[in-house]
Formats: C-alpha cells, structure tokens, sequence
C-alpha cells in the first residue's frame, strides 16, 4: 500500500477501507508517513468529505494508537459526559454529582482551559487541597465507594489526533465535521466509557457558530460512538452567551455549589439537568430522559447533590467547608463593574470575547505553558434580551492587576451588542441526537 | 501575508491576487513555506481549481524565479517549439533547419529523455563529435551566423518550478491543468523566446490521454502566453502511435535526415511543417500558414533544409558527413523481428510501453541518473489501422543485450491490440489553438 495512492484515491472521490485508513493513521503516527503528504490528504478529506463509515474508522484508527483505558472494575455502567468547549461551562461539576447521587458511576477524565475556554480540572483546583492526581487504583477506588471522581488526563490517549491535530491546525484543515468528529471520539473511545452524552455547544461562543454545523457534528459523533458499539447521545445546547453568570475558576465552583442548593441560574441547571437525564437513560437507570429529570432535581430539594459533592472533594483531598461555606474562596483584589454605554436592551454578546476577556485577567491560557490566577473572573449581570439602562453595571470584574483589569473592559465592551428592539432570547436547548433521529425541543 | 490564509482562501473556492501567489512562490522557493502546507495549498489548487489570471501570475512568479534569459543579441524574432512529450518525437530535428533557412532564427534549449518519451539533446549525441553545450556567446554568434542551434538547458530556469514540481509529484497533485500549463510556460517565459509554438500531444503515449484534456491544457497555455504578452500558438496533434516509425535516437535522427531528404513518414513531415509554418507566422514571416507550408516544403524539395542540417550539425562540432551518410551510424548488435501473434488489424497500440520498450533496450533513462545506450531502438513496421498477418514483422527490435531484448519483445507484444474489424486511422492533427480560439483541422 502506498499513501500516494490513498491521496489520490480520495482526492478523484474515492472511499477508503478501513485497511487504507488504519495505514494513513499508524504510518503518520509512527513517522512513516510524512507531513506534507498528511497534509494533502487532509486538504482532499476537507474537500471532498468522508462517509459515515471512513469517519467511523479514522475515529478507531485514532483510538487504537494509544492506551485504550480499562475501566471494567468499575461497577455499572460507565457513563462519559464531553463538551465541545463554551464559556461558563460549570456543568460537568453540577450534573456529575447529581448522577452520582442516583447510583449511577462518574469516572471523568476532563482537561484544562486553552483559549477562550475553561477546562473543568482548572476550576477544582481552586478549592484548597484539591487534587486532580489520583492513581489508577485510587479512581477506580473512589468510583466503586463514592460513585464519583474527576482526574485530569494523563494517559496516553490517541497520540494520532494529537499529531494530526496539529497538522491540521497549521494547514487550515481544521473545518472539516468528520477530522473534527474522530477527533473528539477518538478521545472519548479510548477513556474506557460505556455510554457517551455530548454537549455539543452552538452559537458566539462555540466553535460551530451556526446551529447546522452543531447538528451535522452532533449527528457524525453519534453515528461513530453508534458504529463503534457505544450507545451516544448528543444534546445541542446555546453558546450565544455564557452559562450561567460567572466565568473563571472560583467563582465558577461558587455557581456550582449554589446550583447545586437549588439557587443557581436557570440555563445551567437546566443544562445541566437535560445532559444528566440523557446520561441516567444512557446508564439503563431510568426508562425515560423525562423520569430521569424528575429524580435529578430531587437531589437538589432534598440535598443529597450538595452532600455529594463535598463528599467528592473530601474523597480527593479538598477542604469541603469551602462547598457549605462559598465565602471562604479567595477573593481577586479588585472588583470592578463595566457600565452600560447607552440604553437598550442586549441583542447580541460576542461570547468568545467574554472568554478571552477571563483570559485577559489570568483566568485562562494563551498557550498550554501558562500558569492561571484562580480567582478572577467575569460575573455577568445583563444577558441577551435584558433591559439596560446607560451607566448600568452589565458585568462585574475579579482582578487582580489593573492593566488586566482595563484590557478586560476593552474586550467586554467589543462584545456586547446594544439595540433598542428587545430581540428574542435563545433556547437553552435546541435539541437532542439520538442513533433514532434528531429530537427539536426548541 | 500568512500562508495559512492563503490556503484557507483557496480552501473557501477565493481567487488569489498576484501578490498572494508570489508570497507562495517566493515563500517556498527559499524555504520559508514548509512543504506540509505548500502541499495542502496545492491539494486545494487540485480541487477547487484557479482562474486563468492566478495561473498566469502563478506562471510568471515561477519564471522570475530564476535566470531569465536574454536572447536580445539574437538579430529577428526568436521562436520556440515545445512539445509536451511524445513516442518517436524528432519534429525538432526536422522542423528546426527548414525554419532556420527561411531566415528565422533557432536558438533551441532542448531536454534530456526521462521515462517513456525521448529527448532532442540524447538524439542529437549520437552524431560523433556534436556538443550540445556552448558557451552563451557561441550559442548566439552560431544563432545569427547559421540561425539555428540547439543545446542542453544549463541555466536555473524556473527553480520554483522544479521543487514545487518534486512535491506534486509524491503529493498525488500533478494532475491540475493550472498547475501542468503553469509548470511548461514557467520554463518557457524564463528562456527568453519572443513567440511560442506548442506541440500539445494526445493520446496513448501522450501526458493528457484524452482530447478534451489535451484542449483544456492548450487553452490554459495559450491564455498564459498571451497574459504575458508572448504570442502563443497550440497545435493538437496524435499520440496514439509513435510519431513516424523510429523510437530510439540515433535511429530517430536516421529517420529525420530521411524525412529532409522528402523519404521521411508522412505523419512526422506533416506534424513538422504545421508547427514550423505557425513558427514562421508567428515570427512575421508569413502572412499564413498556408504560405509558410509551401515554403518550407520546397526548403525540402531543394535539399536546403538537409544541408542547413548538416551546417548546423558542423557548427556545433559534428561529424557532418554522418548526415549525409547516414550508414555511417554506429549499429546495435542484435536486430530482431517481432512477429504478430494472429491475424487482423491493428486496433489500438499503447505508446506509453512502446515507448518503455526503447528504455528497456537502454535508449532511455528510468531515473535521471541512467546511462543511454544511443544505438539501440525500435523500427515500427505495423501502425494503426494497417493489416496484418500472423508472423508478419510488426516491429525490428535493435538491441546490445540479449535480456533487455526479450525484456523489450514482451513489452511490444503487450503494446499492441489487433482485432478483426479495421479501426478509423487518427488524424495526425486535431486543432491549432490561438488566441481568437480553436481552429479545428480532423
């Protein structure tokens, strides 16, 4: 077999087997296969697509170039939550204990903030003792007796995205659903779940700003977990503006937590509870997302989530009065309110902005070498649809430098979007994917 | 300027601007542009096509992207023939002293054979003594004394060219009519010619097997010559057999004495004088090419043409009796018949193994590296359409090694399709491309 060949192939239209795929990745991977034939390979799969069936194999292919995780001595059924990134994306600590609750185990491998996204380890790492480094046994461990952990990757896990990946983005290959499917499912394939619900993110601040382009993702991800033997869900959930009010670290768990006592924003507990109904369903726990959804919010009512999550953080080695006493995280040193310009209402927030605007204060990475300030943030105040009066805080900033401070403003003023029609709020939910067809809930 | 916006921009079907495209030129000639996103940029190029306007500025950006010749010492309009690369193609040889004697000047930079089609500069080695390396000044004092030479490409024409062309070819990206027509023309803006005549090929043995690519290549270039202010002419002509009956090179130089002295094959005499009669259009010599064909036929008729062969053999240090004495030609040890298996027609030869035959013999080169064997090649008795009986002589083999011979005889026998029904003959041209369109001539 010759990658000559295989270029060509797909170039004039062609379909590849899973022969001539598993060549293409294992050949690049081990060095074989040089870039600049990767790359017009690449350029020709943008071009000219791939079938359900190529993309199907990529994602394996892709899986199989790394450890493969063994997560059998968990008891249940291993349910894996994944978000294509947004900003203020707390669901992952609001939804697990929640599941975790009702029986259901939550072994999570998530990663840090890059760009104008936050990553869900960044966040637990602003409570003080908290350790996102456990040992194999100590995981599985902690699963089996608390139902519930949350470590940062360290495994190998498909070195062949990896490399791909930064081919592609240096070639301008990125925008392509089935290399940005298998990327994504290559990863999830080889954590180990059982069952897989995607939040997939539409809108400002996602990375599909058109709701087709989320749908057509969502439907290629779910046809590959499908083809691979994993039932997978995908809800299509809005990214036009931060979920819920705060973007950072801190102050993000602080929303959590609140979320979790039954006094959080409406958009992420109902986010968060829609992906967690999928996720029970997903697990056999319940027979419907709408039972499911029921037993979800009693765990707020009652309690049990918050007790669970303090029991979480305790488990890896976190101080768990901060979960009953919110107060007790440290505060940035300077806190500063950006005025409305003008009267309207909000008709548009440029939500990458709002992320980079975090960036801009500490709160995330440039690059995956920077360090992060835990405690600054943005707290929103206006969302879309909101009525504004000029001189009206519409944000609140954590700081603790006021050069940062100024630039975060600039950036938070480029992103919103005044107008004097009151415009239509978006859906928290557009809708869900499922191997049966596609859900509309809007 | 950022390469990755530039490939993305092609990626989105955008038309580059001249300065874009010499960015890419430039970039990569001198190493600034890796060859992983030159080669996702000319996958693009392959799939979304460029316009006449980017190929030109593509074209011209790669002839500035080395010597440009200056032939202005050079008295009258200087006029080049290229062919796009044929079985048995010695119109050079024929074409060149019939032009040269009607007063327009020759000065000829001619290729080496490289796989299956032979090269003018191999051929005309076979005449001890002949140099095909003059200084800048011989080549131009022989030019305006005798108006004809003929010598190897020494100068760095169009290095852009030559490294994007080594990408393409392992990039499975040849095949682009922009970047096929831009490669040719790059090299022949670079050799400093005032008009260009092209010899465009089709078929079996021919670069572009189908007419339609052979038209759409011959517009491409004529459209490049003429954005770049050369007058530019495309003759369409047959490639379905050899061209004449020898293939080889000393044998080939035989049949283009034979063919000055009026014994020539008519397919190769009628090729020959329809571009030299656009050359002599295109210099102003003529008003048609109507015109320039009775001329340069009677430059035949009344031995001029052999004897301004045999001055120019002699200018460039040949041994000119050879020309006229063309039994003097060393000769290959083996001669060797190969006889058709069965009864009928000749249906279809594929000129492409013929052609492999003669390299196989050692008459041509496999890589650039290879030795020729100068005296060996193949004398093709049966051609398209022609009757034949079994063990009738189809071809006469000349060969040194006995191997390379049976080699050459599978080769020919596999060549070669015979069939009951006698086929229509092809026409020995099919159009002449110009500026004011296509002049059909089957």
């Amino acid at each position: 077999m010759q990658m000559y060949d295989l270029i060509n192939k797909k170039k004039n239209h062609g379909e590849l087997n899973k022969e001539e795929i598993e060549f293409i990745v294992n050949g690049y991977t081990k060095g074989e296969i040089p870039d600049y034939q990767m790359s017009a390979f690449l350029m020709a799969v943008c071009l000219n697509k791939m079938t359900h069936e190529e993309t199907a194999h990529l994602t394996v292919a892709m899986a199989n170039s790394g450890d493969m995780l063994d997560l059998t001595a968990i008891h249940g059924v291993k349910v894996d939550k994944h978000s294509t990134g947004g900003v203020g994306d707390k669901t992952s600590l609001v939804l697990s204990p929640m599941v975790a609750c009702l029986g259901v185990p939550v072994a999570k491998m998530s990663g840090r903030g890059l760009g104008h996204t936050g990553g869900t380890i960044d966040k637990l790492e602003s409570i003080p003792g908290f350790s996102t480094s456990l040992s194999p046994e100590q995981f599985i461990d902690n699963v089996n007796r608390i139902k519930m952990a949350i470590v940062g990757q360290t495994a190998n896990l498909a070195p062949a995205d990896k490399k791909i990946y930064a081919l592609r983005d240096v070639t301008a290959t990125v925008d392509n659903i089935s290399l940005i499917a298998s990327s994504i499912m290559s990863k999830k394939l080889a954590s180990g779940a059982d069952v897989i619900v995607l939040d997939v993110k539409t809108g400002s601040g996602a990375f599909m700003k058109k709701y087709e382009d989320s749908l057509a993702l969502a439907k290629e991800m779910v046809q590959i977990g499908t083809l691979a033997g994993k039932p997978t869900y995908a809800v299509i959930t809005d990214m036009n503006q931060p979920l819920g009010r705060a973007v950072g670290n801190s102050i993000e768990v602080i929303e959590a937590i609140e979320t979790l006592s039954g006094k959080g924003p409406e958009d992420l507990l109902e986010v968060s509870v829609t992906l967690a109904s999928y996720m029970l369903l997903g697990a056999g726990r319940v027979k419907s997302p709408e039972e499911g959804r029921e037993l979800l919010l009693e765990t707020i009512r009652s309690g049990k989530a918050l007790d669970k999550f303090a029991e979480f953080v305790s488990a890896q080695g976190g101080d768990s009065s901060f979960i009953y006493n919110p107060e007790l995280f440290k505060k940035a040193s300077i806190i500063y309110e950006v005025k409305a310009p003008e009267d309207g209402y909000v008709t548009d927030i440029r939500t990458d902005e709002i992320g980079m605007a975090s960036v801009v204060l500490g709160g995330g990475r440039v690059t995956k070498d920077s360090t992060i300030d835990l405690s600054v943030g943005i707290v929103i105040h206006k969302k879309l649809g909101d009525k504004v009066s000029k001189n009206e805080p519409i944000v609140t900033l954590y700081a603790n430098d006021d050069e940062k401070r100024k630039e975060a403003k600039k950036r938070i003023l480029n992103a919103y979007v005044f107008g004097k029609e009151k415009p239509e709020r978006p859906p928290y939910i557009y809708s869900v994917v499922t191997k049966d067809g596609v859900l509309d809930l809007r």
